[in-house]
């Protein structure tokens, strides 16, 4: 079925042929249009989400009715609201395609059902999740020590595919940044 | 050895006495007095630390010489800089006792063996990481919302023994706000 994220499984854990194609057995395959949402505010997320190809993001609406978003997830990334997902209770996210996409969907039920029959998986899911906490740390701490441009540049150095590909309004918003400042800063780095 | 750790293994999976002793058998305990430090800025983070006793935070100093506290573990949380720990390059974070502290701290090798010869502990460890990750997306939600004043009422709301308990100028820190504004919101809400 998916050679996407069969590779990205590997990279991580080895796992057999035949168990592949189980653990495989109990995603759903989704295709997504543009500006599709996968979760609303107020709905419980009742997937994980496997970014096989496109983008997503994980926003929410502010109390001056401004969206935010704070993470995005490009090919080989999860996306989930995981309180939400862990606890089944309303979201205060959404989840939604930056792109067309296409991504592997795996239910609450079905994860513990697979998980429970390929422990292995756990460790994969284990490095995942403590990538995805390191990378939180980090970006707390770039949040909160450097200036906008530094963020800017920090950004472009270390994921320039990325700020390429991600439309400049939704860049601004992860950054902090207004959409003027960053085309300031794109057009004084392009001089 | 120990009880705290046991118990919290315990809340997760389910593994014999047996087990048990043998993984725990790859902890050193640790006592702590105050604002003694696991790891420094530019030190390399060999252990995963599990708070048994006390309280412990990860911050960093900004380009102004002043300290930023970004995470909290008092009892039954983990802390470590997860990015050093995994690919054992120098960190950009300090790692101190904030009160009398004990921990059980456990090495990089050593929480390899284990878990290989544990395999259940991968679980444990996914659900401790997807747990921080999901607070880690909360949190940036919350910053980015939040007026100060509604932050630090719904952190008082939400974690109030905590509150209590750590010292205001780190808290502040952590909250984004000056002390000053901090007490001026505590004495708002005495009176």
């Amino acid at each position: 079925m998916s050679t996407v994220l069969q590779q990205h499984i590997r990279k991580f854990v080895d796992v057999s042929d035949e168990d592949l194609t189980s653990i495989l057995s109990y995603f759903e395959k989704v295709a997504l249009t543009k500006k599709v949402n996968l979760l609303e505010e107020g709905k419980v997320c009742k997937y994980d989400y496997f970014v096989e190809k496109g983008c997503l993001r994980l926003f929410f609406v502010n109390n001056k009715g401004v969206e935010k978003t704070i993470q995005f997830a490009i090919e080989n990334w999860w996306m989930a609201d995981y309180t939400s997902l862990q606890l089944q209770t309303p979201s205060e996210f959404y989840i939604q395609a930056v792109e067309k996409s296409e991504v592997l969907a795996i239910s609450v039920a079905n994860r513990e059902t697979m998980l429970a029959l390929h422990p292995k998986m756990e460790r994969y899911f284990r490095l995942v999740h403590q990538k995805a906490h390191a990378a939180a740390q980090y970006r707390t701490r770039y949040l909160g020590d450097y200036s906008k441009e530094q963020l800017y540049l920090h950004f472009s150095r270390n994921f320039p595919e990325f700020v390429q590909r991600v439309p400049q309004h939704l860049l601004a918003s992860y950054l902090g940044l207004t959409p003027e400042y960053l085309s300031e800063l794109r057009a004084r780095r392009i001089s």
